[in-house]
């Protein structure tokens, strides 16, 4: 059985590997919609390959390259924001929702409001808009799928199983390249450093958050809202492996946990074939030629990134996207070189403390408070 | 809503275990039958506390003992292997199967023919009658589940799976006390080196199966009636610290374990609970407590067993029947002194070699077949 799929985000990692299984696996999908942020000749070149019925730039400057590169092909062409959301909401079996950062905001709720299935690689989404888009999600019926690999393990492991039947959700982190670090030492890590990502291949902004564990705080409050087990009942554990990508304990004691290679196609693949499998082209897992896997408690006075994210999530209302915005800022600053890398976390912190507006009750609040937060700790910048 | 329950080896380990989880949950089930082997006191005063509606003792002999102790209860009393089955066959919600060795086959066979759910504890029903076993529950539509700490585990990872997206099963070993033995050392090991294990608190027999690593091949055994996917997707990996019972690999590379204390009482539970979940009494796992998890490829020149287990599944037919059987011979030659440790193996693999019988069609072949292989064993004593 075809089924129809679109993607949002196709020529980033998350849309490249999803299209690699896809390639795998031509005569299962049909696809609908393919979009991308500015690299028109790739969107145009993925477009042509998988028969696409529409492919949208989102910089709708560049649209009139786009319908050229698609001349002749009968595929249509569109550009702009607007654009975005409506490829977003035409209806389909599965929406891969992979753009990175704010600007995915939109389409995955168009998406959601169509009542689809989604699978979210987007973190915006669910950190900054959390209760507007889970409040979404409950009204038009729509069903989230989890792609990072943290959320899609734990999605795994609770197959079969009923969410109150939950005792403890715990997030598996790799610690990332600073994990032996001193506070001293970490003043003085530089860009390359912290980009440096022992387990995963990254964009330069995620790897940041992996060294100061923010992204593990951020995948804390996706989980809150993806799972609704409570925070008393969510737990992170460094795990430097990166083997282990989460577990679920029940009230029975049992543990479930889901393993597997560090390649996002496996939680992709999961989410492509749910409620079934596929195959992907990774080798089997050879826990015996890996020989150990080691866990430690998470050090908060080294990386008060995952405190700060909880404190957040328990506050509640705005202060996630606050968060969310202020770590954005500080990051760039970082890499640009015009902060140390443990100002990071501190800066958040500063931001938060300054900066509380009400609840967001739209994804224009959400905007609009993701606005202001990047001002309010521009200005500590100087 | 109250179930219904039948415990068959009520005083035995696993019955001790299921009734305490009974015990904190009293007002969830009834009891039916509760039956041992010859523990008079201690069955009249469980299907006492249980209000059990009948107390079967296996050992006819002592039915008047039993008779005595009941008096005046209500407690209907019966003895002796017909009594036994008939209790068995009585229609319960749910049985558990915990008599130890061949005299739990029949009362198996009774349970499995009203078409039950049966939690199945008793190893010989899957080594020594695997296919009369199977054939059995499929033509009465009974549901097994699996007690085993092993086989609940890879039951619980395949919860909202299906069989055929299975790529691989692993059965987990602690490797036993002479996991780091060389085989020098083994020759002169002692019964009291051998039945000292390190995780688990078991009885000497099924402790000597762990020092050679028989236990693990007859999972391995049971493993391949129990869950289908062909004997080579099925495997064995040492891990010493016994914290991950089992794992499952589907084909898109995904891996699911389940994790949790060496305590009889978290599987049990699981299959008390099934398709939902009841509360332990055991601890939350603390993985950065344990620190570490390791694991090894199994070495099958110093511990041959597991491929005799193999070959003997391979061969099928009666050849796990006469393994089985060649086993408990030589364990209790070894447990008295007879033989070394060593020897256990080569004995078994002997007797494979001099007897090998047609299949087995019925329970009663079985039994020939068992008794039989003991007698072959048993010359090589001599």
């Amino acid at each position: 059985m075809t089924r129809t799929l679109t993607i949002l985000g196709a020529t980033g990692s998350v849309g490249a590997s999803t299209l690699d299984l896809i390639r795998r696996n031509r005569d299962a999908w049909r696809v609908e919609a393919l979009t991308a942020n500015g690299n028109v000749s790739e969107l145009a070149r993925l477009a042509r390959e998988f028969g696409a019925a529409i492919a949208v730039i989102a910089d709708e400057a560049r649209l009139p390259e786009l319908r050229e590169a698609l001349a002749g092909t009968g595929i249509e062409a569109a550009g702009g924001a607007q654009a975005l959301c409506e490829a977003a909401a035409r209806p389909v079996d599965l929406t891969v929702a992979a753009i990175v950062g704010g600007a995915g905001l939109a389409p995955v709720m168009a998406a959601v409001e169509q009542g689809g299935t989604i699978a979210l690689a987007n973190k915006e989404a669910l950190v900054s808009a959390g209760e507007v888009m889970t409040a979404a999600v409950a009204r038009h019926g729509a069903t989230l799928l989890p792609m990072d690999s943290e959320h899609n393990a734990i999605f795994q492991c609770l197959a079969g199983n009923r969410i109150k039947d939950v005792a403890r959700i715990t997030l598996t982190a790799s610690g990332g390249p600073f994990r032996a670090w001193s506070l001293e030492q970490m003043d003085a890590a530089t860009p390359a450093q912290a980009v440096a990502h022992p387990n995963w291949d990254m964009g330069a902004k995620i790897s940041v958050d992996s060294a100061t564990m923010m992204n593990k705080g951020l995948e804390f409050i996706e989980a809150h809202h993806l799972f609704p087990v409570g925070l008393d009942r969510l737990r992170i554990i460094v795990h430097p492996q990166s083997v282990v990508h989460s577990l679920v304990e029940f009230r029975d004691r049992s543990t479930l946990a889901q393993l597997g290679p560090p390649d996002m196609r496996v939680p992709i693949a999961s989410c492509l074939a749910w409620p079934g499998r596929m195959d992907t082209p990774m080798q089997p897992l050879d826990l015996a030629a890996i020989g150990q896997l080691s866990f430690f408690a998470p050090d908060e006075a080294r990386f008060p990134a995952t405190r700060l994210c909880r404190e957040a999530i328990q506050a509640g209302g705005a202060a996630p996207a606050v968060l969310n915005a202020a770590n954005e800022v500080a990051v760039a600053a970082f890499l640009s070189g015009q902060i140390a890398f443990t100002r990071i976390a501190a800066m958040v912190e500063e931001t938060l403390t300054r900066y509380s507006p009400p609840a967001p009750g739209s994804l224009g609040e959400v905007f609009a408070i993701d606005r202001e937060a990047r001002v309010q700790t521009m200005l500590e910048l100087n």
